[in-house]
């Protein structure tokens, strides 16, 4: 681990089986550091590199992380793998290969068998994946979750605007031509 | 709500859409009862009382609740719908009906769009949705994640026992019979 | 609401999550609009401005709107939770995302539980919509009707005028070369 | 048809394939029944009765009805067939058969070509079908609408209910047991 | 009809709902002139003029024809109402659409209900229908069986000679390199 | 082969990969023998005896076959197989067994490559199996053509007869009790 | 380990998630008792005790195995993790549960990425895995090559002796009656 | 066959339906390449020439190859119909075609009966393939099993030189910005 020594801490985890998740992943690191929770993002393979896998997981809340990432593609183990080794909660982004749409990286990451939670999101939605890392976070820190309150108005704010462009293309006279 | 008085406040509520889903949510409760962590749960119907839906998930937080476990089946609105309104992690059960096995259900809690994550668990599993609650409470409080870590040590012991089982039935002279 | 005031008010309310679901979605205003039937259109996101969804849903009726159109693509909450809170008929477009081709937008928005009735039709078919909706106002009023019947007949024109030219192209002589 | 003489024409046509559909078609009786909306309910066959079924489509409206649900299963022409053929809006029900569940139905009744709209409710949801028939007539009927105002209060408060019962039985001291 | 009237009859009737559909149904045309096999094409919608619809299926018998190809997408219902009205065989093709890679159209062409059957083959595989029907044809003419075998031996011959290429391209100093 | 001596040829062979398959096969023996067409049926296993696997095919039609029905299940390729070595059409029944409701059937009956058909039927539907090969007989047959169309018109009258059942169920004082 | 001292050591080691997963992994250690191929059972759980399921694998070769079969169901790892950390060939067996019918399970097994493979087999069929182990081990083994060809002759034979039921029970006069 | 006569015996015996799925195919020969595995390639066609495809088979062993893998699309018969006549293990490449992804050939191809078992790989995943018939042989080689591990043990170093790029990018300065 390579992290610089005077940044804070990371809070969470990314981790991906290869870098070719990362253009899906960063996603993810993006939207924690919108809301300042530091990262740290890393290639950990569960079928090329199964030890430090293990090994990564199980230091995960000594070095102080408080939430993984996991993201993998087809036969997805990274994240139930994680999962069995650390008590954190480990969060699974399906990324979407090129065939069957992401469906197999879903079913194998959330359909996991009782006592090992995973959380599952959406299929190639790792800004989800950063979300959610933030929320559990915010669970326990009220100043984050104000901030996540103020994050969704601005959701608000910005679907009333786009409503501003759709009455705008479908009024009378628009290209609708009606 | 009606919560005994002289109970610790809950930090988990647990909702779903019908009483016809207890059955299957029970299974959160009781995982989040092994860790003394006090839930609370309801029926809050994101189609027959959205705005009592919505008032739940707006107060949840205020209420000291800090994750919210949500089950639905078919098309599975509730959980996404808590998410929109909370900044509290949500967790998402998918609840098999009579069709489809819970896929529909998966689907609509899961392909959140980006900006409102749910944590989508294993179809029918609430036990992990509870476990997940836990975790999720264990990221910021080193106690409740010792416990956790006994648990999962907890199932390495019940799986070994489980090896035992197999190694007797498939010796020579068992029912396999060679 | 910023419909201009000499208007004719909208019988029909096209929503949608999102400004990029309108290329989708203004084949329903089309649709409406060859029927002479007034459509209003905007953006109303379940999950990013909830309670102003519930409030267009709760006034559509006393608005004077007959017939809601909702489109949603993934977890596609908007046309199920429209119809919790308006007696009115709910028609919903699932509208295909990046993965999955709409399945998990068509089973989000057909799935409904018993109670709360939501129309679907096909995949990215907004314009089925529009019809259906013309439809359910022809359905109280003949002359509507007569107009639907009249297009249905030129549909029936159109496909017989598609033959001609499938017949050209399939004679000997033509590119088929036999 | 041999409706009673004496009988309030009926507003809505409820068909279906066989009369084995039946068990699962008349909840869209008992629900029209219950807002006093007359039906009739009989086999109209597409794949045994062709001409009957375009009959029956055709004359539908000038007979009076507003308004038709057809179920049926497998590869669900029925539906389609008679949206075809009138100007009514027509409500398609995936009848569940043997095998997959009733998806085959479902498709079959959704993917209708642009042009020809169905309004598909979810499989095996024949009550849901009454329901937005009657939502149908109430979009041109304010004391119909008013029945279905208030019909959706009533599931609330049954939401309501049953959530008694949850919060009962997840107490503690209850079955539950901590 | 305008079929030339220095032709033979047409033996086999492909029709299709639409002439978007010919690029994938001239297939079956050109399989069936392989074998001298007289077609015609032509577009028979369902959906958009069902009696023609009906009346083809009820003449083609008596107009000389023997085997039908019914192409068609999505709500795929052409094949299966033919086949209501007609006894001779129809075969479908389901059509692959901008979605679902033609499950729909699979699952609406074969699953038909016990009385009415269709004979489907591969998804776009209109090739494949032309060869049915010659081999329909051939069950009761020796000389076109003879030349159905023939075909076949030709399509051994073509697969050795593809092996050679096969053969070629792997063997140590080609591209492979090794 | 041990068909009896004084029994016609048969015309129609019926095979399968096992007896167990038969409760499901002998229902195309049946349809056949409403219309007098005589069948054999047999054990012709793709994976257990591939040989006289492809001397059935390569045999049935000096034998005096004209079609043959093969039903399988799982990997279901004795359809593909015996249509490789035969002139003669080919029917594929989709046998269900105890996972997947026969889809896997399905699709390896019906994704044939180009240049080798299968006539794929409904899962399970080996009724429907039986009709279609009295069909293709009855293409070159003006007699068993008419057995076909008053076998079609029996269904029609069948149909009629189960409408009466349903009008007398949902009449005011049926069970539905309005 | 608790082997019989006595034993030979066995060349195939059979794993699964947990005792429950015996009633359909048993099916494994019959086949390979046909052939006096030595196995050995027991539980190896990729999420409950990840260190021995790693242990498992990577002691595999020097224990003697020679093939590992793996069987697990949903989020199907133990499969995959094992391939991850044994240079010996690992078939997978997909097990059923309550929901999806194996789809999960066998998606999680077969959809490895490259690198490192795993062997699947038919959903729940260990039997397969069983004979596929014998045949990799047969591919080193004259003896045991020709004792599988002599089980597949067996098959064969199987075969025969069920046309027999099967034509009896077609014959006339038989229960089909005809 | 022309193999070079001064060419080592191949061992492994790739196959495919067509030179179209050489594309897909090839990784398969350069993943046993990399191992000195020496292999021979050829066009095999169940459907085409199902004769001398009978014929490899059977003749596989007594030829010397130990393994075969057979790629096939669609209604994928080629794996399984080769497991049939051959003693071998045989490894089935799901060859994705133009719809489906894929899922076609897998389950064509896993799902075989029990007795006749085939190893399914990943959808497209030769290359696997090929590693997968190296592990085979490696089951009885020693020396080829050392290079499977020091193989393995390259993954592991490849993905921990990615893990590097993946820090780089996500570092505070890098693209992400923060």
């Amino acid at each position: 681990m390579s992290i610089d020594q005077t940044s804070p801490a990371p809070r969470v985890g990314i981790v991906m089986g290869s870098d070719s998740d990362w253009p899906v992943m960063q996603a993810a690191a993006e939207a924690c550091a919108e809301f300042d929770v530091v990262t740290e993002s890393d290639v950990v393979s569960a079928h090329r590199m199964p030890h430090e896998m293990l090994a990564y997981g199980e230091q995960a809340a000594d070095r102080g992380l408080q939430v993984i990432i996991a993201g993998a593609g087809g036969a997805a183990h990274l994240p139930g793998m994680l999962a069995a080794v650390t008590p954190l909660p480990v969060i699974g982004v399906p990324v979407p290969l090129k065939f069957l749409d992401g469906m197999d990286s879903l079913l194998s990451i959330v359909q996991m068998p009782a006592g090992v939670p995973v959380a599952g999101v959406a299929i190639g939605n790792a800004r989800n994946a950063g979300l959610l890392a933030v929320r559990i976070l915010a669970a326990s820190d009220p100043g984050l979750r104000e901030r996540m309150t103020r994050f969704q108005a601005g959701l608000r704010d910005a679907a009333h605007a786009k409503g501003e462009a759709v009455r705008r293309q479908s009024r009378p006279g628009s290209r609708l031509g009606f």
